[in-house]
């Protein structure tokens, strides 16, 4: 199997793995956030509207779909379906790191799909930031244009390749190359980490190079620390007994997702809030507290692999709880969100305080 | 069965959920705070005084019999029972919504029953603010008139209403009935809440409309998301399946008892608390905190099926936990009971910090 | 049975149910208060001195025995016992009510038993506030005289007053009589819950009335609504089923030892520690809190039940745990105890900050 | 058994509860700290420096292995494997206490050993605060020269002294014993606890007195105090079941090691944090905290035992914790991880605020 062939069918091991493991880990602190109830909202819940604008572009939902896969050929159908979902709903969508398509054009239509299927939405391309340091602004646009992406994604995941021995150790350069993809790439980019949070001392600075938006992608929903100490799991030998041991004790590594939101809404830029959103009522919480979207990938997962019409369903009702959380703060348009009082408790108020 | 039959008829299922499933969910904040024991109270315990005046009624005790039942044929008996204790200890007393016996005066009975057990008492109506949108103040008065009603509690449940497909999803107007209602009616006006409580900012819009009183209805005791959740069970077919998920994952939301009593305190109009009063003690935390009256519903409802005796013996314990509270606070009258002082801690003490 | 028989045979239930059954409750918030270890005391553990002075009187140690029998011919033994050891490690110790023995003299050696056994050691008589008051300062000083009293404890135990259906109710007056007896009375009065604890406004009021010391008796320890409640189940009877459940309910009333120790601390008056201490580390915690005695009475019964030998280990146990505090705070004398520091969390750090 | 024999023997029965018996106790407080994720760090994980200097010796990494053993004939290999490896990845190493060589010449090449596989590496002496006091200097050169040593660690240890009854009681002298040591030794001296952690008053007082160093020793690591209730438990009689108990009870005691070193951190002296480090997590923590090394005892006592390559692997794990934690923090150098910014919650919050 040469790299491109195991880059492409690591993806699947993980979307086997996250399938069928317990692969989330610890809490997300919204747990500890308590929306103000509006006992009396005044609004009518049937007519409030999700509507969003996002980096200029209209959306059903706040609801982000977050990057999951593309790039074998079995996934090609899990895209497709999420793309028509999407589509359906008016939702952006991220795909998949493009890696395995860029370095192996046959994989193109397995991302392109997406497009294909959800010709209107708002789709954004996604590249590790580790494969843009070493091939720069090129890949990047490949990325895009593969699947005339509204923005880039450029993944941050240290800790899943400080893990694994054959991992990518180097971050040095990648700020720079950050900075120069933001100031050439005709879309927006934005900067996403995949499940331990972004501090505000990072936000700060990834906004200062000019990146349009940060995905939080904080701890307390997916872990990647636990899905590589599963997948070392299934191979013997002692490396991957080390992966495994790494894998579980930084399974508890990061910035909880309510409270890299805090942080990062201080920064005042654009924000996606992710990592163990797991309900409209998480949505909801995650709005109040000042994301423009909140993405959730592992919950609609295993309703895309089923097909369409299950993806359908769970969407409709986090819209619907999301819908709910709205009439029961009275706010009626997602901007008005923000202003809604809530309560914090325990530790993640020891967190939140200065 | 015709809409008319079908409220009706929902509210017999109502009756039998609450008392045969657990339908309470979580903490209404009382668990966080102890009062001050009074070592030495220098006071009489059976001479201390129950008494209290509410809106200009005097009262036996500060114990309210929350809005529970009438509009089916079946629970008359239980209106004449908790009537006539109601009487007995002088005791204010709310009846169920009256809406089913506005639609079918045939079922007014069931609720004039409980003027007819108990003339003296302070009574209270009760009507949905969606049917005073609805029907203006026609409704109300005849709500009123039905039972001589000596206030009217309107009551909000929007939470209720919302996880239900043909619930009442239109709060819009609502207010402004509110107002108008408070300005042209002959009693008073409570707003009511039913298991999410109130928080500051809609008490403060409330008493500015007019209102009379908030009855707090907090988080903590019955909760109608769980209520409804049984009930959806009973019934198969898809929409049922959503409404109990729905159900399930709104068990948690609402503002809890002590926090929206506190809240409710400062805006220093009439209040009275309930949600989750479970006891004499409980009782007592909530007048120390600032209300007039501590209202109860679901431990009433077993007793008042079993019949007078029962729930006497109920009153009578609730009452004597009161005394004993009152006693080992060192205080000899309800109203000298916000005087004593109290410990908060754990987490609702982070959510009435300022 | 009359009277005077009741209130002896009363007593006998209660030893019988503190030995045998689960009478505990809460905790007294020592458990989260941890005193910050001497890594390099600098003194000698074995030289170091448990010798303390308190009102006027030279101690053994600050390990107070607390009020706890006397009044059944069955009593006497125990007493017996406890003064022994007492006289031998010269220790404080007080007697049980002495109430039944001023009713029936017949009983009377069931207390000066412990004068007869400990001629030199401070012993504190014991008579109930409501007794007081009705009886004024005559059975006062009957009580002194009886055992030849260094000290009186006046105990307050309105909870288990007031959970008994023929309990004294009436606690106005008491005051008074307290007042009354600290100007005339010749020996120091102490004022003494019995697990519930007193206030800091409760404390200043009897410091000036002109008592000696508070002797705290706080929650966290042998609670008298249990033991009501257990007593309760031994005889059948509504009445009794009612004092059963209240017993129960009022298991969680009262301020935990640490506290109320905390607020009595500030009123600068001599003060007996005591409710649920457990170990010399209590003690030692109590002292640094600013208790000059600690009480203990129920892990004290059992050994006292099987006789001084067994009562002999247990207390140089305490006393050796006591030494090791001391030694590794660096304290050599119980008098430099309060100067250690120490870090509190949880719910007692909440009661305690302003 | 002379006085000789039974110092050596007690060494090995040690060791052999420290490997089959549940030993540890409590919470460090580093569980109740999260460091904070730097998404993007900017630097090359595998050319980070694990190097840093203390003392003025080049250490290849700031874990240090914690006193352990020596002193009985059985305890050599251990010694030697400790060594070896120490030597290998140029660790700092402590030896047990050499009070037993230096009764006993004979058992000096169980501690020498120590140079003798690690010619070049920093090693640190040990000797008891009380042989300190009663030898003088002479005993503490004799240490430093049975292994050519580059520093002395002073061990205090009164909680376990204190709870046996044949144990050293007597702290007095041992500040001024050290004073004069840290006066005369011609090799830094360190002041460690081994257990209980080291306050604030004591560390300024400690190097006040011209300690080079803290090594804080703190609770919830392994506890002597369970260790000798352990040992006590393996004899019978009643001295031992005392013993037993006290033991018990005084696990609880202690300094938790994240409170100590926040202490400690304030007098701005070099510091070593030990106690309960469990992984290479747990040191980062210690290091972000202020601690120049971090050292480890009972999680290499067992790999030590089995050999070299069991050891070896522990530790390259352990420093590759370490380094995924500069690496997730943005740090590629040990002195620069203090700068790192944490979260703190919880219990240890509460005992860290002012
Ligand atoms: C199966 C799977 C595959 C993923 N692949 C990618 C990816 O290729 N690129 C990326 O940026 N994030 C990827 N993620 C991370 C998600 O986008 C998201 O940040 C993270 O899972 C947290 O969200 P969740 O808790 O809702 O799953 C993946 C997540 C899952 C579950
Ligand atoms: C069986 C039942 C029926 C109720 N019906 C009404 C109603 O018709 N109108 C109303 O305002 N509240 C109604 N409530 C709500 C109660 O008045 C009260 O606000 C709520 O149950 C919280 O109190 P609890 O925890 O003591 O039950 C009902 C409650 C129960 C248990
Ligand atoms: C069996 C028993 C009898 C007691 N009798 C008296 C009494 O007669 N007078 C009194 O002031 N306190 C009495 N007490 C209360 C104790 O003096 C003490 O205040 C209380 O038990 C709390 O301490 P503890 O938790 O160590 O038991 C008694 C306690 C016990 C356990
Ligand atoms: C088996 C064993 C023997 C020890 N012997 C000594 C000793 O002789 N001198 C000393 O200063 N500390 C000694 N210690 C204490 C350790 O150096 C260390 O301070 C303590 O164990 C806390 O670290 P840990 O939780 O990582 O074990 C010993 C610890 C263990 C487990």
């Amino acid at each position: 199997m040469n790299r491109r062939d195991f880059t492409s069918s690591r993806k699947l091991d993980h979307l086997r793995i996250c399938l069928d493991e317990p692969i989330e880990s610890g809490n997300t602190g919204f747990e500890d956030i308590r929306l103000v109830h509006e006992a009396l909202p005044d609004i009518d819940m049937d007519s409030l509207s999700l509507n969003t604008r996002f980096l200029g572009h209209e959306l059903g939902s706040p609801l982000f779909i977050s990057a999951m896969t593309g790039g074998h050929p079995e996934t090609k159908e899990v895209n497709a379906v999420l793309a028509e979902i999407a589509g359906e709903f008016g939702l952006g969508i991220g795909v998949g790191s493009q890696r395995a398509a860029i370095e192996n054009p046959d994989l193109a239509d397995t991302f392109s799909i997406v497009r294909e299927k959800a010709p209107d939405t708002f789709i954004v391309g996604n590249l590790g930031i580790v494969q843009l340091k070493d091939h720069g602004i090129d890949w990047a646009e490949r990325a895009v244009e593969m699947i005339d992406a509204d923005a880039l994604a450029i993944h941050l995941n240290f800790l899943q390749e400080s893990i694994q021995p054959e991992g990518d150790h180097d971050a040095s350069g990648c700020f720079t190359a950050l900075r120069e993809l933001c100031r050439e790439l005709k879309v927006p980019v934005i900067v996403k980490e995949t499940g331990c949070g972004i501090s505000y001392e990072t936000g700060l600075r990834c906004y200062g190079a000019g990146a349009a938006c940060m995905d939080i992608g904080g701890y307390g929903g997916s872990s990647w620390a636990l899905i590589e100490s599963h997948r070392s799991g299934s191979v013997a030998g002692k490396e991957n007994l080390q992966l495994k041991g790494l894998g579980e004790r930084f399974g508890i590594w990061g910035i909880p997702t309510a409270v890299s939101l805090f942080e990062i809404e201080k920064c005042n830029g654009p924000v996606i809030a992710s990592g163990g959103i797991r309900s409209g009522i998480d949505l909801a919480k995650a709005l109040v507290l000042g994301a423009d979207l909140a993405g959730m990938a592992l919950p609609l997962l295993k309703p895309a692999c089923e097909g369409p019409k299950a993806l359908r369903e769970v969407i409709s009702t986090i819209h619907q709880e999301l819908r709910i959380c709205m009439f029961l703060t009275g706010k009626s348009r997602i901007s008005e969100l923000p202003e809604a009082r809530w309560y914090v408790t325990g530790n993640t108020r020891d967190m939140i305080e200065k």
